[in-house]
């Protein structure tokens, strides 16, 4: 292929920049692939709820009229039954990991709940935890859970975030003791979105005899991830936001494949059972991953995950990601062009080794500016406590164009004061 | 309205009687409500996975391209958020709670792992928990794992079944003692339709200041039930029986209104969070039910359980009770007309006020017969261990000539010896 002709120089930080960086777009055609057909809106929240994959559409369909309304019960042995493993298995390309590492099942939070379990049983004379406070908080609700339901030793240490982006590693290794079973992170974390070098922190738990846990929520999709090379034991990630599976999608569980049988799921459903239609009374967990399934899948949402896989698979991470790269930082130039000289605040780390796909910035008006965005804008950014706003970058679809009118109208909105109208209180859901 | 002409006599157990009957079924229209166009198809096994209403078809249609589609994480507001509580509070009205008291999310097993912890740390000085051997064995391993959970104390009282059908409460009276945290039950017991008498249970429990969970997987729109007028404190209940929410549906918690605020999910995820928005990073949990909750609703499958609701909740549960029992009564007829004399056995109970909606027949062949049935007749039974041939009535569609047409077809099996061609070992996935 020839290269590119070259281009007219366009002005900066002007639309028609935007669409030159478009065309030049390698990976731009695969915004085709998605359903984006409202006019003049501005999507930049893939990383709470991916976009809905036009194969998708075709997949449900076929799973409720033709699977479920034709083939009824058959429709397990046509390939339900082994679904869980089958997507498990594209998912483990996307993370670096076995095909046999990886199964989908259950919420998120349900997945962690469980692999935190099996860790504290798997450790069980070591009484400390450690994560930080840039967790998500659903983790450290089950984190807290979980260790009350594991003895009165066991204690949560939470590393403290001086600046609310980062937490040094020196910061994690001070708190990592031999007395600690279990360090978990969100490897990308969901509001600054600083991501952790996961070699080196796997490195630090493992030092200690620890076992490391890690939430690849927001950047699986995002970003090429390397579990078995960094050495990690477990992990969870969800599907519903850079893999576009939809909403509430079921999650995935990754486990190194030499803990898989030294490793107990605490809810022994019989989807975990070995042999599981012997109908036998005594519980006997099945084989490698199997037995980190509980009850049955939701068949029409564990289906409708697979055709986004298969689009990152074929687009690349390492091509999404450096797409990913080029637009946070070309957002974070738009951000200082037009939106530092208004108060508005970089609430990422700049440097984008160490960020992921979505910026957050932030204002003390951030949530009165979100609610303008969306009423008078038609820009759907997200909103997270106390004043972030947060701009998800989903390089399978989101274009340049998006990113300079999103940024264009949050200055639109901050320079014409419309937010001014909008009370200071969150809204219901958002 | 006209009562049914009268009819002329038609001799029993032939296909003209089975037509009779369909034709004086008030029910009988809602078959239409349903997805079966599969020529000769006889499906006796909608008590496994339910048949297909045609309204979730565009249920589910809408929320992959409407509310997915172009709502994206908006349709969280527009009714995501309320769903588990909406749905739930249909559930309610079929199993006689209040709407308050029901709510839908995660899998049968999950659910039912989290209302044996909470049952086990409400009663913390009490070791002991009974349940029966006619139960799920998926219900008595979570059992196992939550007792393993919960101290080395807690122990498993299996009341043993007798003749393998039922469990007399004379039975159950014997094994609950003042040590007793939690009595939990199927309520129709999956292999062979026995339906204990829910008050008298529950309130063998309550004497002995035990909690009462009762598993309605195989009630819950077959017959009506009445959790509030029983007293009964815990449920579980799946949806994709004869609740025809589609395979895997999410399943339902109950737990009665005075008893909410006194329970803890174990699984402390975002979505049983007091405000979740908010996110704090301490877990509080948030009111009523949504403490049940742990994290988010698989939407699509989530959305796919209403329809199915909504038909049942028009028919009316004692009209749909009042026609399994006239089906099994027929089928139980023709069993004996057609089926007794060639050696198979009935394996449920012959009264209809214990009897659910599904009968199990019994041959020391079973399993291969089953085969047969599926491979060259075109009915779709189910088969449970060790020679259970289990017919499910749906109420709601299932048409006497389906019932005539299975037992006929079951016939043939056996007078021409059909089945010997097949192996006696089970097929990979029944």
């Amino acid at each position: 292929m020839n290269p590119p002709h070259p281009q007219t120089p366009t002005p900066p930080h002007t639309l028609s920049q935007a669409r030159a960086l478009d065309a030049q777009d390698p990976l731009a055609d695969y915004r085709r692939q998605f359903v984006i057909d409202e006019p003049g809106l501005i999507y930049l929240d893939g990383n709470s709820l991916g976009r809905l994959p036009r194969p998708s559409i075709k997949r449900v369909k076929q799973v409720v009229e033709h699977e479920w309304g034709q083939r009824l019960i058959r429709g397990w042995g046509d390939g339900w039954f082994t679904a869980p493993q089958r997507i498990g298995a594209k998912i483990a390309q996307l993370i670096g990991a076995q095909p046999d590492e990886v199964i989908v099942a259950d919420s998120t939070s349900v997945n962690f709940f469980k692999l935190v379990m099996a860790a504290l049983a798997a450790r069980p004379d070591r009484p400390r935890v450690v994560t930080d406070d840039l967790n998500f908080p659903s983790d450290l609700y089950l984190l807290q859970g979980a260790l009350r339901l594991s003895g009165p030793d066991r204690h949560l240490v939470r590393v403290h975030s001086a600046d609310g982006l980062t937490v040094p590693v020196e910061a994690l290794q001070a708190a990592i003791t031999p007395e600690t079973a279990l360090l978990t992170l969100t490897h990308t974390t969901f509001k600054s979105g600083y991501v952790y070098d996961m070699p080196a922190v796997t490195e630090l738990a493992h030092q200690a005899g620890a076992l490391m846990l890690w939430d690849l929520s927001h950047s699986v999709g995002a970003m090429p991830l390397a579990l078995g090379a960094a050495g990690a034991d477990l992990a969870v990630g969800c599907t519903y936001k850079y893999l576009n599976g939809g909403p509430g999608a079921p999650a995935f569980i990754y486990v190194r494949r030499d803990l898989q049988e030294s490793l107990l799921n605490p809810i022994w459903g019989w989807f975990g059972q070995k042999d599981q239609f012997d109908f036998k009374l005594d519980y006997q967990p099945g084989p490698g991953l199997q037995r980190f399934l509980s009850g049955t899948p939701p068949m029409l949402s564990l289906a409708a995950v697979e055709p986004g896989l298969d689009l990152l698979l074929e687009a690349g991470l390492d091509r999404l990601r450096a797409k990913s790269v080029q637009q946070t930082e070309y957002l974070i130039s738009l951000w200082q062009a037009l939106l530092q000289p208004l108060g508005v605040s970089l609430n990422s780390p700049r440097d984008p080794a160490c960020r992921g796909s979505h910026v957050s910035l932030g204002h003390p008006e951030g949530l009165r500016i979100d609610r303008a965005l969306i009423e008078e804008m038609n820009v759907i950014p997200d909103f997270r406590y106390p004043d972030n706003i947060r701009l998800g970058v989903a390089p399978l679809y989101t274009s340049f164009v998006d990113i300079f009118e999103g940024l264009s109208r949050l200055r639109r909105v901050l320079v014409e004061r419309l937010y001014e109208k909008y009370p200071a209180e969150r809204p219901a859901v958002t």
